[in-house]
């Protein structure tokens, strides 16, 4: 479905939030929060380890979801390709306020957008 | 997992949004619109049928997801019981400005949420 991994595609609009598939493989996103909004995962193929501190891992299998609630330190892994669904408020930077080599800006992310 | 249908049971908060699970069973819901605000339907399990004035008709199997934008009047059936997650905004009134028979406040709604 999607050529390359870490590189969020947003797919839909929801009101003040987007919907967004991506691919992670691997353990490159940063320990991250996001002050103001929750983040919700769900996992559309795959298994995907989402740890949040200090001490809780959740272990998500397809079409398992989870909300990370604004200001909670959290990052995703996996140990193969696995594909997810985002829902993040607009405003939301996808890796927090971690600048990393995964980040991408929202314009990039809108490339998977029909009607932009 | 839901005993009754068209009762709409609030599982999970995401910023202004509240994620809901409701069984469907037939053809009780109105048409109706929501002015302010977009509405996404995930079909859980099962098969809904949503119709768009004035002449769209999707239809949803299991894994699919629909949003309905804002001020498109809409209405949901199905041929046989379906599961489906709704994601709206905390204000939207679930049958629009429509009082039908299913209609529920947000009281009613929220006797899913754990920590209420």
């Amino acid at each position: 479905m999607l050529r390359d991994t870490y590189s969020p595609r947003i797919i839909e609009e929801l009101n003040d939030h987007y919907l967004k598939v991506v691919k992670i493989d691997g353990n490159k996103v940063p320990w991250h929060s996001h002050t103001d909004s929750d983040e919700l995962f769900f996992v559309i193929d795959g298994k995907l380890t989402i740890e949040e501190k200090p001490d809780t891992t959740y272990t998500l299998n397809t079409n398992d979801l989870h909300i990370v609630k604004k200001g909670i330190e959290h990052k995703v892994h996996t140990e193969s390709t696995c594909l997810i669904l985002l829902v993040e408020a607009k405003s939301t930077k996808h890796t927090g306020d971690i600048e990393s080599e995964i980040t991408k800006s929202i314009d990039n992310q809108l490339n998977g957008l029909s009607n932009k």
